[in-house]
């Protein structure tokens, strides 16, 4: 892992990619699957649904910590696992053959596997609509991975990986913010 | 297009596409392109960002009705003119040939050469973040429509088209909302 420019980490997840989110509640370390994400701003800011129905939530509320991990396509059958068990039974990190890595800034763990990482603070949480706002503080990258396809849930039990890019840089010029 | 059960409309979001939404400010009908949503509720609920340095703005939040229109890859090029200039001065519906077509629950148009299009109430602003929350009331699909590729953005003016899918609908099948 490399680390990324602050500047660039909202690529990472503006394309709406299928993350894992870590926590680690002073005891142990703990992964959740999530794709109800969306960025908030490009310093970066991030949001993401959860709620009392997911075990990290305790986690996420108490510390105010947590790395948003970005799997790819290889990993797939991983993210789902993930996604389909509790960290109240389960320690991911052993069942689904991950490797936790120290994070700089937060408590939480990069996971080693994944072709990015990014350390967030939690800064606000609205109750009303169970979206926790996200300010991150760190980014890694991993430039060596070879598979570079990230995943997109459908939410009917299919996922789509990234095909064709599209280069429409000029068109785009006066939008994009400095240092992307 | 035909009418798509309200139960499906969050699988249309789920993966992160960038969307075109509508609006219509009593006068004119006007659209933006937004890469920043997420799903909130399977029912479905949505959330997006945009605030006052977006023209829309002023008619959504006046209106509290929008549609969210969900291009393909071949309308790439619509999808990035309409995001790089303003309503103010421009009426995108006659600038990129794009056909307003009658809702049927909200004033805001649907857009004829999307693949789907989801009629939605604004429910909610939560102004310090500025985060729009979005109930979907009905959403239409194209069953017709030979390109299904949805478009991602990165952020950095290249675009993602949907690649190859995955079925996991057995191993997420405890996960599954009904009806999907």
């Amino acid at each position: 892992m490399r680390k990324l420019n602050l500047s660039k980490a909202f690529t990472l997840m503006e394309s709406g990619p299928v993350v894992l989110v870590t926590t680690h509640d002073g005891k142990k370390d703990n992964i959740m699957t999530i794709s109800w994400t969306m960025v908030l701003d490009f310093t970066p800011a991030f949001a993401l649904t959860t709620g009392e129905w997911n075990y990290s939530w305790a986690a996420l509320r108490r510390t105010r910590q947590c790395v948003i991990a970005i799997p790819t396509v290889d990993l797939i059958d991983k993210v789902v696992g993930i996604g389909t068990c509790s960290g109240a039974e389960t320690d991911k990190f052993e069942k689904f053959h991950l490797t936790p890595v120290r994070a700089s800034r937060v408590k939480a763990p990069l996971i080693k596997e994944c072709l990015a990482n990014i350390e967030c603070k939690v800064v606000d949480i609205v109750q009303k609509h169970n979206i926790v706002v996200l300010e991150g503080v760190a980014a890694h990258i991993d430039p060596a991975r070879k598979e570079r396809r990230m995943l997109h849930a459908v939410g009917d039990g299919t996922f789509i990986a990234d095909g064709r890019r599209f280069d429409r840089r000029k068109m785009m010029a006066s939008k994009l913010p400095a240092g992307v």
